[in-house]
Formats: structure tokens, C-alpha cells, sequence
């Protein structure tokens, strides 16, 4: 395996040998320590000495299900803290199949309209990786669905293609870094804390992958790792949640507005109240329904990535049966929904393929254009004037470049208090006053506001891994440590977080996800090894944050969520500043 | 004394005994105390948590030459962290005078358009005084030039104004809080840190103060006052730099322009040099020689405040003999001058009086607009484009609104890596990389970059209170930290800093200084009393800062200035982080 870094300066690259004390960093747990150890804290993200790391996870283009991740790591423009954003796409196990366990982007070119595209491939001969480059200036500017097929024209074979759009090029704070999906859509984005233009600032437009002829990864124990691939894919086909027509397959990740609504935790209108009556209009039943009686039949959803069994991953259809988009995740029908007080999912559905195809990250846009709303520069529910905004985001006006720079800062630009983020990151779709542990999570995490770094949504609303109050800020701190370390794990397995709902709830499920994972490095990991793993993680990205000067006093929530009651259940954000420091401190 | 305390959300006043603790503070003392004690640190700073505490200084209102200085204090939305804001106006010895020690303005009205003016004066027959609400919203969205007249008419009798314009109303992070000149023009700044954006967040458009009747400060050793204040005025008129006709009454604080720029240290087209070849055409010598051709005669420097024997405040004439604007200081020709590639001192006026008109800090106007160029906005020297950048601001377009916000946000919207800013606050008019105590002074002080914090000029670069190589990092901290509690104080004291180049290089002066303090108070303070007292301001600032979560990390220059070499000394800013460190660390 080698570390491949590509110097953006030079237009050259090199292999290094992965260097023993990486030798079981994978994933994130890989891309943090590396940013951890060569990014200055304090640098400026856009500048010369921020770099890109990607790396794949553990059991990535093994045969394990639903475990084509890879994660994206560099200092963020958005939080100015560390980030890792991660996504699924056949981009993921190519490049763990050319044994390339880090690829690092580095070197600062000069910041002028000139953009490259760099094609790695496996080269039979020397049998290691190579990089060509190409001048990719003529794909600049445009949107990304036209782009990708320009390079799946040019370039033979199968290949995977990392990428960035106007919004990664215009320097936004909300711009994320996109990657094909199975049907060669540009639609498969790590979203979040403005990777993309970190991307765009080492002018760098394209990362292709052609791995044919490539090895792929050693696997250490293979009755081992089989034994562990047979235990998860069981659970995963078992629990309600993640089986074959369950709630994912079927309604997608939007199975969860109805949900969240009726526990009064979903933000609407900018997070000015849990509940929202438009809704059901835009959940993923809505999705299901509107497709089947489009189509005249039933639709259940598709892999994102090669490998998936979960397959949560949906189009929505035109009255035309054309596809209007794909796909509409839980976090973007709401985004530009509720919280934009929007219920018309066509709408919502255009501008989820906006956010696409400029390469925006729709959590952050909806929470930015709820903040724009809330100024007043259009009413809440005006479908019309959001897509609106977007469009300017993508042209990059001056009111676009204040929307692009993300929800903060739009805040800041319009005077306006209620502001949710946190660390400068968007709050995502739960409302931390009705749902206690999930603001804790929001509030600790190393990444800025983000759900997905310790979903306590499981047992505080889904029921999953035990039951838990959601209005109860008893125990929560514990709760999310524990989330928080354990997906810092899986976000180094490679797998997708989803597998978290069969592997929590089921035994075996559980104990087949290690012996996957110490089937293909050799290990003899435990349960409370794997968490070890993952607070190590979480430790290394604080120590970069802290010395960033991102400390205890950015682990909070904004001020109004401890002010203003949220209805339906006129709860404020009680935990208190000594449980949200017991995070960290106590891990 | 009395702590006047102004509720907004209820229309209603109170008058509090001054508490023992706060005996002997006043001016940036007493504010920034206050600050510490009342506002919650990581609450929003337009919110309803935080408040505006005014306060004059210690010999303010008395026969003290050039002492009529106010300190305005806040959380301040453009940093984040605390705030002291200072401004010469007889508005200052009116508060005073009617035993004001602390104006505090706190609780939060409806955040709509209706705005609200305080009429406070001496009520004779119960021997303190009141406070009259008026509605003020008529006067709001107007250029502030208009707004003063109105009122100078509106109210009988000698009153003082303080009041806020458009940049406030519009919540900038660039908005000031203004105060009548001697000639009733709304001239006289608190500048820095978005202090308007929080008056206007109170909803309180005017404090008109007439003191007529009021019975005037104490003082409890008059013979000691008077023999240093006539100390105190033998030093001011003797030294070439504070001397009737000597620099600052001739060419104003622009006299710095040559000066600086013979150093190297004038910042130039966004601090990409430390020279500009345009500089003489901005000085003070040109602005003395153009009103000399202009009016027929030499034209000396006027007071900006009562009882100033400095007067260093010029007033700049068009070619009919009217006026143009009062006044360019230094920091003004510099930031809309040279840091913009613009060398007419007629366009440089005209946006100098479209700041003061707007509401806006020319320093930070000059800052952003100097980003605003480097993203390639309008070109570097286009100074009709820079006039019109202005009113994009006063107007409020999203173009304006992104401007307004700061030199920070600007950066970040338009993905500016040379953003010259500290702590989110813009720099002033001397070049780290060409002057470095200065430079050690923007990285450390609690207020975000600011020469007025410890002006390390003095020795660096005129000669005063010594010799210091300005390209040389060795014993700046000492220095700057030395400044800056010196600067403390005198900002507690009422005096104008200006007051520094006598009595640092005057021992008598610098005797009859304190003597003055000490005959007002009845105190036996030393010369290493006050450097105490200073140092413990800034360590009660410092921990507000803290607790804001702004910590030693915030205590850096931006990036560029170690990475890009400095024209024409072509020196990076090499003073080591652990120096800058040691400026709190060893105080």
C-alpha cells in the first residue's frame, strides 16, 4: 500500500510507503491524523499549506456489504476546524484497489483560471499506481451533470470520478466535493464544511480513477472476514430499517420526516418551531407515492455505491417519467423544506438537483436560505424565489457569494440572531430542543454541527440500541460520547453509517462488523477496542481543532436555543455547559 | 456618581450609587469591567444579552487639557470578543459633569423599525438626572449630516449628541457610534468593532445630553490637580509633535504618511507593499498645502473636543472654499489611499465624509475595500469605484451588505487569502512585517488589530520615549505589552492618547499626568500604580476574551504575512509565537 501525493505546484506526484505507525488507519482515522500531522492548525484553509487527503476504509472493495466509503479530510474553510466528509461511490474502492490507502493533495498552484484534471490508472508493468495529468480549464464554470459525461466520453473504461463544481471554484464555504454515483450521476457529495474549495483552490478539477488490472486488498483472514460478511449481511437483510422493501429501501432516508414531526423535533422555519404542516407533503412516503402513481408502479430505491444491500438511495420522477433528481435525502427535504417552510416536492426536488449541480452541500443551503428568509430577502414558503437564490449562488452575485459563504456568515451579512450552527457549520434535521442528545452531539463534535458524528436519533427517537427520552438531557453526554466514538470507527471501516441501525440492534450483526474488519488487517479487536479506535480518532481531531483555537468554548449551541421555548413542546436547550465539556473530558 | 441604567425593552431608567468595587474606575476601566461582570461572553452581540456601557474619564469634565474622551464598551459583534471604543466630544464632559459615571444601555426592544431617542439633563430641583424617551424612528435611514441639524434644532439649549447611522441600523459589523465635533458636525467616532450595530440593536437612535445646571466632578486635592495639569500643558506645548503649530496642529495625524512610507511600513494596495509611490499626494503636508492654495491662507488644525490644546482635527476645503469633510486623519488617507492604490485627496475626502455619513469605520472601510480589490471587484486605484463601493454600503445591497460586514467576511466571500485582519478586526495603517512591536500589539490586544491599544510607533519609528529598530523582532513584547497597559490607563483617564508623545519623553509631563489623576481621585498612585492599574484592565478584557473562547490562538497574525515577503525591506513578520504569547503571559 502507498501514500500517492499529488503536488499541484509541480504537476508531479510520488509513492511513499505507508508508514508503520498508519499501518491500521484507514478512513477517517487515517485522514485526520495525516491533516492532524502535516496541516498547520492555523493556516489559512484556502492557502498554501491546507492539503486534501482522501483515503478509503477498512473492508472498502472487499466483499463486505454497503462499505464503499471514502473519506475526504483537510482543514475547513467553513469552521475553520478540522474536517472529514465522506461519501459513497465506486470512486471509493478503486482507489483501495490500486492500494493507494492515501491520496494527498498538496502543493498550491498559482490562483489563476488555469484548472487540471489528473487521470491515475494501475500500471501493469511497474505494478503500481501512475498519474497523468490534463488541462481541465475548459470544464470550469459549468454544471457538473454536464461535465461528467463529457468525461465519461474522453476517458475508456470503467472509470470513477472525483470532482468539484462552481461552487468549489468560486471558494464557497458550501461547496462540496462530488463523486459518480452507480448510474454516472454526479450526485454522491462530500457535502460538508466547504471541501470543494479547498479542492478548487490546488486547481484541481478532476480526480479520476481507472483501476483495471489492479490488485485490490489483502485480506488477512479470509474464513475470518467471511464469516464477519455473512453475520452483518443477515442483519443488515433482517432489521426493519435497513432490509430489502424496509424503510430505507422503500422510502429512503426521508422516511424520517413524518417521524421527526411527530416527535416535534423538525426544524421549520429556520428553527423557529419542531413541527411543520406541510410535512407528510414532503417525506419519503410523498417520494414513494408521487413515483409510483408517475411511473404507474411501485419504485423501491438503488445502491449509491457498488456492493450496497441497504440501497436507500432514490430518483424522483417528472409526470413525464423523466427524472427530476436523484436523490432526495431526508436532510434535504428537509433543509429546503420544512425549514424553508416549503411543501411542494417538486420544487424541493429542483433544487436538491441544483444544489447537485453546482456543487453545494443542501444541508448548508437550506439552513443558509432559512437564515435569508428570516431577513427578509424572500418570505418563508416561496419555493420560487429559494430556487432563485440558488441560481445566484451558482452565478455568484454578491448576494450568491453571501449565501455560498454559508449560513454564519449570512447571518452576519443580514444582522439576524437566530443563526443555527455551531463551530459555523449548519445545524442538520433535528431540532436539538426537543431532541437532547443530538444537540450534544451538534454542539461536541470536532466537525461542526453534524448529525452523522454521533447519531443519538437512534434510541432517542428510532428506538434502536435501547429507548431513550428525547426531551431528557439525563445521560445524553454519555450517550453521544459513545455515538460519537463508535462512528468514528465505522467512518474508518469504510462502511456506511446505515449499517449502525442492524449492528446496534443485533448481536451478531455486531460481532461479524469486527470480524470483517480483523478478518482483512489481522487484528484482534474487541468491542471496546474499536471504540479505543474511535476515541483516538476524536482526540486527534481535537487536539487539531484546539490548537486551531477551537476549544470548549465552540462546543456550544447558539445563544437563542437557550432562550426562546420551541413549540410544540416550549422546551429550550437545558443541558447544561459542564454535560457538553463531559464529552470530551471524559472520554 | 450615579450608574445610569437605560432599559429599552421597558422605556424606563434607574440611577444605581456607584458600588465600592467600581470606585476608582472610569473610561475603558469601568466599561470593560462592567462588560465583564453584566454580559454573558458567548452570547450574540445583538442579542438581547448584551449591552453598551458608556463611560467618561477620570479628569474628563475638569480643567485637564485635551481630556474629553468617552469610552464606549460592549461585546462587539465584529470580533466577538470585548470591546472599548473611545471618542473626543463634549458629550463626554457632559456626562461627566452630570455625574454619570456609567451609562449603561441593556434590554432588548422589538427588533422592528420603530427606533427611540433619550433626552437626559439635570433635574435641578432633585439634584440628579432624568432621562425623556422620544420616538426617533422619523430619523432613522438618513445620512447622520442631515439628522444632526434636525436635532441641534429640535432641542434648546448647549446639548450633546450621540447617535448611530445607517451602518448601525443595518447591523454591520463596520458601524460606529457618533458624537458631535465643536462645530455640531457628527464627525467625532467611536469607530471600531461594530459598536453602532449594537446601539441600533437597542433600538436607541439618539443620547442627547444637556448638562446645563449640573454641578460638575469633583476634585479632592485641587492644588495637586492644578500643579499638574499646568505640567500637563507645559509638556503638550513644548514637544514638536503636540505643540501649537507643531505637527499635529499643522498637518494633522496625517503628518505619518511620509513618515511611515519613508519606513516602508505603509501598508499599500491591500498590504502587498510597504510603499506608495502616490503617498506624498495623501499627506498631511498635502492636505495643509492644498487648503493654503484653496483658501488663501495657512489653515491650522482645530480641537475636536472642549479644552484639547493639541488640536490636531483638520478640516478639508473644496476649490469654492467649502468644506469637503473633518477630518482625514491619518488612518483615513492611509486605509482609503494608499491601501487602495488612490492617490486623490479629493476622492479620499469624499469618502471620508460618506464614513462619517454612513456611520461606517474608515479603517475598516478601507480594509475591505482593499480586499474587495485584490478579488478583483473594481481595480486597485479606481477611486470612483471606491466612492461607489461606499454608498453600496450605506444603501444596503448585498454587495453593500457583504462590504459592510467587515474586511473578514469580505475575505471570505470572495475567497480572499491576503485578508489583513486580527481577531476579525482590519488592521491599521502600519505594516507588521515593516514595523514589528506594532505588529505584536495587532496579534495580542484584546480589542482585534489596533494601533491605538499600544502604539509601539512612538519609539519604533518616531523617536519618541526612545529608539527602537522597527525591522527588529528582539524586545517587542516588552515593549508592546509596556504600551499597552501604559494605553489602558491613559484610555481610563480621559485623556486623549496624543497626550503619550509629551509625557513619555517630558518626565515633568509625565508627573503632572498622574498628579492630575491623583488630585481627582485623592489617590498616591505611582508610575507603577497606573502601569498596574492599566495591566489589570487588560487582564480583566483577557479573561472576557477567554471565556468568548478567543484564546492565545487568536493572538496571530494572518498567515500571509510569515509566508509573504514584504516589499521594499522584503521581510516576512518573524516575531515568534512564543513572544506573542509572553505579552499576556508575563504581565
Amino acid at each position: 500500500m502507498w501514500i500517492l501525493r499529488i503536488d499541484m505546484k509541480e504537476l508531479s506526484y510520488k509513492l511513499e510507503d505507508v508508514p508503520e505507525r498508519y499501518r491500521l488507519l484507514y478512513g477517517r482515522a487515517l485522514t485526520s491524523q495525516m491533516i492532524f500531522d502535516e496541516v498547520p492548525p492555523l493556516c489559512h484553509a484556502l492557502g498554501p499549506n491546507n492539503k486534501l487527503v482522501f483515503s478509503a476504509g477498512i473492508v472498502t472493495s472487499t466483499s463486505a456489504p454497503t462499505s464503499a466509503r471514502v473519506s475526504v479530510g483537510c482543514k475547513s474553510p467553513l469552521t475553520g476546524g478540522i474536517k472529514e466528509a465522506n461519501a459513497g461511490t465506486s470512486w471509493a474502492p478503486d482507489l483501495a484497489s490500486m492500494r493507494i490507502r492515501a491520496l494527498v493533495i498538496e502543493g498550491f498552484p498559482e490562483q489563476g483560471e488555469k484548472y487540471w484534471g489528473t487521470f491515475i490508472s494501475w500500471d501493469k508493468d511497474a505494478g503500481k499506481p501512475k498519474v497523468e495529468f490534463f488541462d481541465a480549464t475548459g470544464y470550469t464554470g459549468q454544471d457538473v451533470y454536464d461535465t461528467f459525461p463529457k468525461i465519461y466520453e474522453r476517458f475508456e473504461g470503467r472509470i470513477s470520478i472525483c470532482s468539484v463544481g462552481n461552487a468549489g471554484e468560486k471558494s464557497y464555504g458550501n461547496s462540496g466535493i462530488v463523486f459518480n454515483d452507480q448510474a454516472k450521476r454526479p450526485s454522491r457529495y462530500a457535502g460538508r464544511g466547504g471541501v470543494g474549495a479547498v479542492l478548487a483552490s490546488k486547481r484541481l478539477k478532476f480526480i479520476i480513477l481507472n483501476e483495471k488490472g489492479s490488485p485490490g486488498v489483502d485480506i488477512v483472514d479470509k474464513p475470518l472476514f467471511d464469516e464477519g460478511r455473512k453475520k452483518m449481511i443477515d442483519a443488515i437483510r433482517s432489521h426493519a430499517i435497513s432490509k430489502p422493501k424496509g424503510g430505507l429501501n422503500s422510502y429512503g432516508t426521508a422516511v424520517l420526516v413524518n417521524i421527526l414531526n411527530e416527535a416535534g423535533g423538525l426544524p421549520t422555519r429556520n428553527f423557529s418551531s419542531g413541527r411543520f404542516e406541510g410535512a407528510a407533503k414532503t417525506a419519503g412516503e410523498a417520494i414513494f407515492e408521487t413515483n409510483k402513481e408517475r411511473m404507474g408502479k411501485e419504485i423501491y430505491n438503488h445502491a449509491c455505491s457498488p456492493g450496497c444491500i441497504i440501497q436507500c438511495s432514490n430518483t424522483y420522477y417528472n409526470t413525464d417519467k423523466t427524472e427530476r433528481t436523484s436523490c432526495i435525502e431526508y436532510e434535504s427535504t428537509w433543509s429546503l423544506g420544512a425549514n424553508l417552510g416549503i411543501d411542494d416536492l417538486d420544487d424541493i426536488a429542483t433544487m436538491v438537483q441544483l444544489c447537485n449541480a453546482y456543487g453545494l452541500d443542501t444541508i448548508e443551503t437550506g439552513g443558509t436560505l432559512g437564515v435569508a428568509m428570516e431577513a427578509g430577502v424572500i418570505p418563508f414558503g416561496d419555493s420560487k424565489g429559494a430556487i432563485n437564490l440558488i441560481h445566484e449562488m451558482g452565478k455568484g452575485t454578491p448576494l450568491g457569494r453571501i449565501l455560498g459563504s454559508g449560513t454564519e456568515t449570512t447571518g452576519k451579512a443580514f444582522g439576524v440572531r437566530r443563526v443555527p450552527t455551531v463551530k459555523g457549520q449548519s445545524m442538520p434535521a433535528y431540532e436539538p430542543r426537543a431532541v437532547k442528545g443530538i444537540g450534544i452531539t451538534y454542539a461536541t463534535t470536532t466537525m461542526g454541527a453534524d448529525h452523522t458524528a454521533g447519531y443519538t436519533i437512534a434510541p432517542e427517537i428510532l428506538g434502536v440500541s435501547g429507548k431513550s427520552d428525547p426531551l431528557s438531557p439525563e445521560g445524553k453526554a454519555e450517550l453521544s460520547r459513545a455515538f460519537q466514538a463508535t462512528t468514528a470507527f465505522i467512518d474508518s471501516s469504510g462502511h456506511c453509517l446505515f449499517i449502525a441501525f442492524p449492528i446496534l440492534d443485533i448481536a451478531s450483526g455486531f460481532e461479524g462488523f469486527i470480524q470483517e474488519c480483523n478478518g482483512v488487517l489481522g487484528t484482534n479487536w474487541t468491542a471496546a477496542d474499536i471504540v479505543a479506535y474511535g476515541a483516538n480518532v476524536l482526540k486527534v481531531e481535537r487536539a487539531f481543532n484546539e490548537a486551531a483555537g477551537i476549544k470548549a468554548e465552540a462546543d456550544r449551541l447558539p445563544e437563542f436555543m437557550r432562550l426562546e421555548p420551541l413549540p410544540p413542546h416550549n422546551q429550550v436547550f437545558d443541558v447544561p455547559d459542564s454535560a457538553l465539556d463531559a464529552v470530551f473530558k471524559e472520554m
